[in-house]
C-alpha cells in the first residue's frame, strides 16, 4: 500500500509549505506536522507493529516507509518524519539496547567509565543500509511532501547510556559530566559522530530536513548545557553544513536554553508549550523560525478548547520570522487520530 | 532520643538565620536547609521506617518528630521541615490513597467527574490532631531552629487525584481543566481549603514558616497556570494572611511561572537550578527573597565541583533581596549524608 497518489502538476518540493516556512518565507497556509505522528495513536500502526519489536520495525525498510506514510495519508500533514528511534544508531554500532514496551530503551551494560566509553565505536554508513533504503522508498513515495530526518542529540543519547534507561533526575549522567569531564567529552564526541552520520545517511538518501531531538536537555542548567553539551550538538550541526536543508533542534522544558540550542547551529528552533512562540522567537534573537507548540494534552480536550489553542498558536506564529505548527512534545498514545486530522484541516484553513 | 541539646543563651528564634533571610535581612551566614533532608538519604531514617508504611510514619507524632529532627542533629541545617507527605491531608478527609514504594501516591478511585469532586470533603483540624501534636513536640525540641510547615498545592494534589498517581504528561488533569472548567474549579476550591487548613494547623501549633509545594506546576503553560491554578494557590496564601511568617512557594521547572507563583502570595520564591538565582530575583520583581537552587545531582559529583557550585550559588544569592540556600529539588536517595553535612559547613563559612 506504499504508493501515495502520484502528483502530476504539483508544485516543487522546495516550494512546499514546510520548507518555505523553515526558510522564513510565508507559505499559503501554515505548515503542520506532529512529533510522533507515526506511531501509537494510529490503529493502522498498531496493526502493523503487532508481533514485531520496535527495533525490528525500525530496521525493516518496507515497514518504516509504510509507518512513516500512514499519518501523511491519514491527516494530510505537511511533512513526514522518518519512523525510527533515537537508539537505532546505538544498536547499529554494537551497543546492547532493548526497547522495553512501557519503559523505553534499556541498556544492558550502562557506560560509566573510560573503558565503557572506548567501546563506543563510530557509526559507518554501511552499518545502516536499511536507513538509506527506507529514506529512498519514502522520498519516491512522498513526491512533494518533505521527509524530515531524525536523530537523538549527544546529551540525550549519553543519558540513556549512562543511566541504563530513562531517568527522572539524570543524576549519574550529571555526576559523570562533572566528576570526569575528560571521559564525558570523549563519550559525547563519539555520540556526536554517531548522530552526525545517522543524519548524513538520511540526507544523502534524500531527506529534505533534519530534526535533532535533545529530549532531556531541559534537565540541565544553562551553564552546564553551555560547557558540556553545546560543543557536541554544534559539532553535529557543523558536520551537516554542506546540506542546504532546514535543521530543527528540539527539547522539552528548554525555555532557558533556547538561544544556546539555536547557537548550536539550528535554523529552526522547536519550542514547547511553556514559552509562547512569539516570546521564544524574541528570546532566540528574532531571526530564526520556530516550530511548535501545542500542549499535546490539549488534543484530549473538547474541540472548542483545542480550536482556540490552535488559533492562538497560529496567531503567535505570525509574529515570528517563520512558523511550523507542531506540538510541544510527542502525540500521546491515547490521542484520537480524528482530532489530529481536524487540527490539520483547521491549520490549513488559517 | 528526641531532645536536641538545650540551648542556654541562644538568640531568639526570630533572629535565626532562616527567618532573617526570609524577611530580606542579612544574617551572619547564609541559612541552609535541604528539601527532603528528612528521609531516604539517612541510614537512621531507613532504620526508623523499617516495617512501617510512609503514611503510618507520617501520622505517628513521636516518629514524625524524630525523623524531622534527624537532619537537624546530623547536618546542623538552619531549619527543620515537618516530615510529611502531600497526600496526608487527602487521606485525612477520607480519600483512598496508598503510597507505593518506588512509585508514589496511588489513588484507588481517581476523580474525574462532578460526582467524584463532590466527594472531596473539607479538612477539619480535629481530623489531624497528630499533626498539631507532631509540630508541638518539634517546636519544643527545636528551640531556636525554625520549623517549616508543609503542604502540597491544589494543582499538584489535583493531578494525583485525577491521574490516579504520578504522571509524566498530566494529560487527564489538563483535559478536565480545559473541558470541564466548572468541575475543575470546584475540585481546586476544595483542595485549596484542604491545603489551607493543613498549613493553618501547623502554624497554630507553632511552625515558624510554611512551604507550599506545587511540584507539578511546571507542566503548565503560563496562560493555563494563570487561569486554572493561580486563583486557588492564592486562596491558600490568602487564608494564612494573619500568620506573620515566611511563606515559601516552590515547583520544579517553573522558570516561566516564577512571577505568577509569587503573585499567588509567596513571600519567598523557591527556584530550581534551571534559572540562576539573581536572574530569578529579577524575574519576580527584585523585591522577594529566593530559596535554592543547587542541582541535587551535583551532590553526587566530586567535592571540588560541588564546592564551586555552592560558592557560585551563595554569590548569586548575595545579588538578591534575600537568600535561603537549598537544592533545586529534593535530596536524591543515593546521596551520601556526609556530603550534605559538608555543604552545610561550607555555607556557614561563607
Amino acid at each position: 500500500m506504499i504508493p501515495l497518489q502520484s502528483t502530476s502538476a504539483a508544485p516543487a518540493l522546495a516550494s512546499s509549505a514546510l520548507l518555505t516556512a523553515a526558510r522564513g518565507g510565508r507559505p499559503a497556509h501554515p505548515p503542520v506536522w506532529f512529533m510522533r505522528q507515526a506511531g501509537r495513536s494510529l490503529p493502522e500502526y498498531r496493526e502493523l507493529r503487532a508481533g514485531r519489536s520496535m527495533l525490528q520495525a525500525c530496521r525493516t525498510p518496507d515497514l518504516v516507509a509504510e509507518i512513516t506514510l500512514q499519518p501523511v495519508r491519514r491527516h494530510g500533514v505537511d511533512a513526514a518524519i522518518l519512523f525510527s528511534d533515537i537508539v537505532v544508531p546505538l544498536v547499529a554500532v554494537g551497543l546492547q539496547v532493548e526497547i522495553v514496551p512501557g519503559t523505553g530503551p534499556v541498556i544492558a551494560a550502562p557506560i560509566r567509565d573510560a573503558a565503557g566509553v572506548r567501546a563506543v565505536a563510530p557509526l559507518r554508513a554501511e552499518q545502516i543500509p536499511d536507513i538509506a533504503e527506507s529514506v529512498g522508498l519514502l522520498t519516491r513515495a512522498l513526491d512533494n511532501v518533505p521527509l524530515i530526518g531524525f536523530a537523538g542529540a549527544p546529551y540525550t543519547l549519553a543519558s540513556y547510556l549512562i543511566e541504563g534507561g530513562p531517568s527522572r533526575d539524570h543524576a549519574r549522567t550529571k555526576a559523570l559530566m562533572h566528576s570526569e569531564p575528560a571521559v564525558w567529552h570523549d563519550l559525547l564526541n563519539r555520540l556526536a559522530q554517531i548522530s552526525s552520520e545517522f543524519l548524513a545517511v538520511q540526507l544523502r538518501a534524500g531527506a529534505s530536513a533534519v530534526q535533532l531531538f535533545d529530549s532531556w536537555a531541559g534537565s540541565l542548567s544553562a551553564a552546564d548545557y553551555r560547557e558540556f553539551v553545546l560543543p557536541h550538538s554544534r559539532s553535529v550541526f557543523d558536520s551537516l553544513v554542506d546540506f542546504d536543508v532546514p535543521k530543527i533542534h528540539f527539547g522539552v522544558g528548554t525555555g532557558e536554553l533556547l538561544d544556546l540550542m539555536r547557537q548550536a547551529g539550528a535554523s529552526v528552533m522547536g519550542v514547547d508549550w511553556r514559552v509562547p512562540l512569539d516570546v521564544a522567537a524574541q528570546r532566540i534573537g528574532g531571526r530564526t523560525p520556530v516550530q511548535g507548540n501545542l500542549d499535546p494534552a490539549l488534543l484530549l480536550a473538547d474541540w472548542p478548547v483545542l480550536e482556540a489553542a490552535v488559533r492562538r498558536i497560529v496567531e503567535e506564529g505570525r509574529r515570528t520570522p517563520g512558523h511550523i505548527v507542531n506540538l510541544g512534545h510527542g502525540v500521546l498514545p491515547e490521542t484520537d487520530p480524528e482530532v489530529l486530522t481536524r487540527v490539520v484541516q483547521l491549520v490549513h484553513s488559517l
